[in-house]
């Protein structure tokens, strides 16, 4: 039977959708389940839970671990956006769409809903039962803490700040993104990868490494191609305002290197994503191939 | 030899300063870390670190493993401060004495600082080492991650927001600190007795038992004293904004059921925790008892 990719896709985002939905209760104290629901259900690419569910599948990981994994990286993704919209930060009124969270709640519960969501994706990766083991457990929160704080997201959006209106070299752009989204993507592949339940002993070292580097150039290239749609875009396809980055004079591959040269290199990324798959005897995973070409494809 | 609280305090004090100032790197990205040490280091009761120290020796814990809960606590701890200090939340300028996190650095700044602080939370926890067993690494997030959502200290911040100039039932109120606050003090004593390494079979279930109810009744208390603080004391010997509940109609214990009832009810909590230490043998446990005591006594 044939790997078809976009069923593969359709499935993953209903288990992932079905997952979220039943991880936040609408009915908690004082709505705050009602904001943080807000701010997850009914939208995103879910680019982060696929790769988890692609990378788990490609070692032949735990289920229900991948699955748990998968919501724990949006609920960080989307904790991460309704932080970064917020007045004192982006101060952004349009995601996916729809008013941002503090627009539609007001910005203490929008403060509060992040809050609590980055808590719920720690909660959701420790589950009392024994399904999972205590050592996957261990770390799908680390590489989810790692990639989350200040040598990760936390740490590239102060980098991101700070830099509004400096010019940067290609090496200090690199870095931000690396922080700020390449992190939490490589993470997300690191972590379906850590759904093999195996003891580390028995671990395919190969694989591993195979996957963090295609986790790395998936980061990157996401950046990057995200740099160019805020250029080439219109704020209907994004579902987010287009043309800010420029506006706010913030730092870019499109504003470093022109928009030809930053296409090719999303193209040189892509290429080197696949090449990491190819060296670790997983050239034929058509969900990781799939995904790093659609990535640097995408229009939105 | 007799023990002495007070050695015992300043010893574990100095222990959990030392760790903290070596977990947070003050060269991190866009001096984010000296943002974070500034809402962290140097200050605090560090009443959370103490009781994860005091159950854990009581439980023959592992003394790495509960030196990094106790940091994990903290942080926990310092971050929701951080962001509950922002003008979007109770917009307080004064905070151990010292200008909050917002006023010295920024909102964006302190937004992030405690977001980074609450991941590094869980990163300590969850170190590569094998010195603390991926079985604990795994209780301790889960223990955390609950007292610190939507059921636990968010949640509790959530209703404190929804609650302001509404009149609440003694029920109602209780259950809003059991969140806020009750959830992380309770929180810290199960952590510390989570340090104890064996397998669960092997847990002793009586002394548990008996510290999950001495950290329910203590975390309670220590709301109530509070409060009542917040009436009898002034800001200088609070280190914070005294008055600030009854200016800003916000429901109390004091408002409740009056001065003389709320300074009884602390010190039947205060009985209550000391009578579970009795019923699971822990009696003679100093640290325990005096923490208790001394949390209801306290003049700031």
């Amino acid at each position: 039977m044939t790997f078809d990719f976009d069923v593969w896709c359709s499935q993953k985002l209903a288990c992932v959708e079905t997952a979220l939905d039943g991880f936040i209760d609408a009915s908690s104290p004082a709505d705050m389940g009602v904001v943080m629901r807000y701010g997850v259900l009914g939208g995103g690419k879910r680019l982060r839970a696929l790769l988890v569910f692609a990378a788990s599948e490609a070692m032949h990981g735990n289920t229900d671990a991948a699955l748990r994994a998968a919501c724990a990286v949006e609920m960080i993704h989307a904790y991460s956006l309704i932080h970064d919209d917020m007045p004192c930060m982006d101060n952004d009124v349009l995601r996916r769409g729809k008013p941002t969270v503090h627009v539609a709640y007001g910005e203490a519960q929008a403060l509060l809903a992040g809050d609590a969501l980055q808590a719920l994706a720690f909660e959701v990766l420790t589950p009392d039962a024994e399904a999972i083991p205590s050592h996957v457990q261990a770390k799908l929160c680390r590489l989810l803490a790692r990639a989350s704080g200040l040598d990760g997201m936390a740490g590239g959006q102060a980098i991101d700040l700070a830099s509004v209106g400096q010019s940067l070299t290609e090496a200090q752009l690199r870095r931000m993104h690396e922080l700020k989204t390449g992190a939490l993507l490589k993470a997300s592949v690191e972590m379906g990868a850590a759904c093999q339940a195996s003891f580390n002993g028995a671990l395919d070292v190969l694989k591993l490494g195979g996957l963090a580097q295609y986790g790395s150039a998936v980061g990157l290239a996401f950046q990057v191609v995200d740099d160019i749609l805020d250029v080439t875009a219109d704020a209907a396809t994004l579902g987010k305002t287009a043309g800010k980055d420029a506006a706010q004079n913030k730092p870019t591959y499109v504003a470093l290197m022109g928009l030809d040269e930053a296409e090719k290199y999303a193209h040189q990324l892509l290429d080197k994503a696949l090449a990491a798959l190819d060296q670790c005897d997983l050239t034929q995973d058509t969900a990781l191939r799939e995904l790093a070409i659609r990535l640097v494809k995408r229009q939105s």
